[in-house]
């Protein structure tokens, strides 16, 4: 659905959108406000990928800017509030949330904590007129996923799911081989995987929604789909386990194939436990491949003709200032609630494949 | 099996070897033979693989030469009757090919024949008392190989399958991988596969054994198995196809996995209709890579640490010089016909999965 300020409004019903959604409780009406006004964005969940890559790139993008912080943690409060220069009143914790509906500096609510809670706080961010950016994979089950597209078409708010690749630089060149003269394409080749370390880490936990597949295979889900630009029609997967004690709970390594329309294929592999970073898309005259392909950085994109020089981005600056123009301007993300659910059933269909032993039809 | 000169010599009866083996019609007694002696080959079908990759290499081998030819193309014998000096006597066509038997100077007949002939010509070459060499695939069936393996026994004659990359030092090398620090190996990667020309070519023929996988899968099947050095415990299989008209016969894309004991995996990957050429084995704590994997020549291999550099071989001349060893000292041959009929097997497991779209237990 092209998603137009029109439609957008349209789906507040009659009378003055203006008036109908200033009159939504705590709704921020972004849509509407000063196109050069930074959006203020809270990350919720302040690990990793909030440290040190979300909150840096903050510093870097031109649309939006580190308002605000939800941890549960508050040990790490001190150090981000002096780092990024946040006020209290914009500093949270999981159970005081929910009052982020009455602070008009936080447009943006970046969900990154465990998958097993991208579900609640989402939905609790919809709740409070917060536009909603969740990190991959969207949630544990194809039926969150729903759950959360609705409670923010519900809601009014925007959301769109952290698929860094789609505006990277590298990832957008395969995106557009098949369209390079290369021939048809006829197989994608797509892994990642790295040895995970501490045993104790939620990835490993099947109630956070661990496991390979769900954390690193998500990647080359995308990667098939957006490099041959359709979607699969069935799925072929098997689990391999090598260490039944540290992945008791959660898969370690997956293979998997796809099936597309015309008779593409892509195959797949993700690991806990070996390492693995590469797109390989083979046409009938040419390949393209990225190498580190889903790394932070340090991509390098080669084909038959040879090195493919790309410029580097900063992949989590340019994807949230994306998806801020997207809110601002009203205009359709390919990285929304929607794109999260497709690859969520591929994700529920891989696994039934893999306990089966059958292949599963899309 | 141990094939020793004592076992070869037990197979005979009991008695004198000697005299035994000198009454069987035919039979050329290379087992006795002077050591120094070149053994004489004959080359039976003069393709394209034959006429470019063998009979260069019968020049440069030290254990055997080119010694007849057997073709059903008799516009072809003067070139290679003047480019190799055979004599008249020792060149045959299919009819009168078991005429071989009373020919001293040829005590290997190399099948080079389309895959549904290979059966055939090395059934009718040990009747004729000669070792053989039969091209890979070894044949159509498991039921053929069977039948190729107990005529060869019963003939007292050795049955090699040209498996050229076991002798190779780039495949020497993948193999030794997994004894090379590197922690446990977790997943073998192989493809091959290239766009096949002549729409009328036997390859592209179901009755004469063609496909992709019969002809290149079965490089990452072997790929697979002695990098790994485990036999697989179940595949799984897809096939894909983009042109039905050229490939209405056989197999055009082959995708498929295959599980080893331990955990370990192997994902793989053929095709008539597209450039793949690699083999990358990851293990726990590092990579190896041939790229360019399966060609005549041109390999490129390349670990987690670099380049490593390997010296390049005459595959063919190291191969046959390889088999003749085995013939001469009564040694065991990793390359048997036993080892053929192991793939074809696989190869039988791998086309059933593909066509019931269910995994099939080895």
């Amino acid at each position: 659905m092209k998603y137009t300020r029109r439609r957008f409004i349209s789906t507040l019903g009659a009378g003055s959108a203006l008036i109908m959604a200033s009159s939504i409780p705590g709704f921020s009406n972004n849509i509407f406000q000063d196109k050069n006004k930074k959006l203020g964005v809270a990350l919720v969940g302040l690990g990793s990928y909030a440290s040190y890559q979300l909150a840096p790139a903050l510093l870097e993008t031109s649309s939006c800017y580190l308002s605000g912080i939800v941890t549960g943690t508050p040990s790490k409060i001190d150090t981000w509030k002096n780092k990024y220069k946040i006020p209290d009143e914009n500093i949270y914790n999981y159970d005081n949330f929910d009052k982020i509906i009455n602070n008009k500096s936080i447009d943006v609510v970046y969900v990154v904590l465990p998958n097993s809670m991208h579900s609640e706080f989402t939905i609790r961010a919809a709740k409070a007129g917060k536009h909603v950016f969740c990190e991959k994979p969207m949630a544990l089950s194809s039926r969150e996923c729903a759950e959360m597209i609705s409670a923010c078409k519900n809601a009014g708010v925007r959301l769109f799911v952290g698929y860094r690749c789609h505006t990277d630089p590298f990832h957008k060149t395969a995106m557009n081989f098949k369209n390079t003269s290369v021939g048809a394409l006829k197989v994608v080749q797509s892994e990642f995987g790295f040895r995970s370390g501490d045993p104790k880490q939620w990835r490993l936990r099947k109630a956070h929604g661990g496991g390979a597949l769900m954390d690193v295979g998500i990647y080359s889900i995308q990667g098939s789909r957006y490099s041959i630009g359709k979607e699969p029609i069935s799925v072929s997967a098997h689990e391999y386990k090598t260490d039944n004690v540290k992945f008791a709970e959660v898969d370690e390594t997956m293979i998997w194939q796809m099936e597309f329309p015309g008779g593409i294929a892509s195959s797949c592999i993700c690991s806990f436990n070996a390492p693995f970073n590469r797109l390989h898309i083979t046409a009938e005259n040419g390949w393209f491949e990225i190498n580190n392909a889903y790394s932070y950085g340090g991509l390098r994109a080669t084909s038959n003709r040879g090195p493919v020089d790309i410029k580097p981005v900063n992949q989590q600056a340019v994807q949230m200032d994306t998806f801020c123009k997207s809110i601002v301007d009203g205009s359709e993300s390919d990285a929304d609630g929607s794109e999260g659910l497709r690859d969520m059933r591929i994700i529920e269909a891989i696994f039934k494949s893999a306990k089966s032993g059958t292949m599963v039809i899309l």
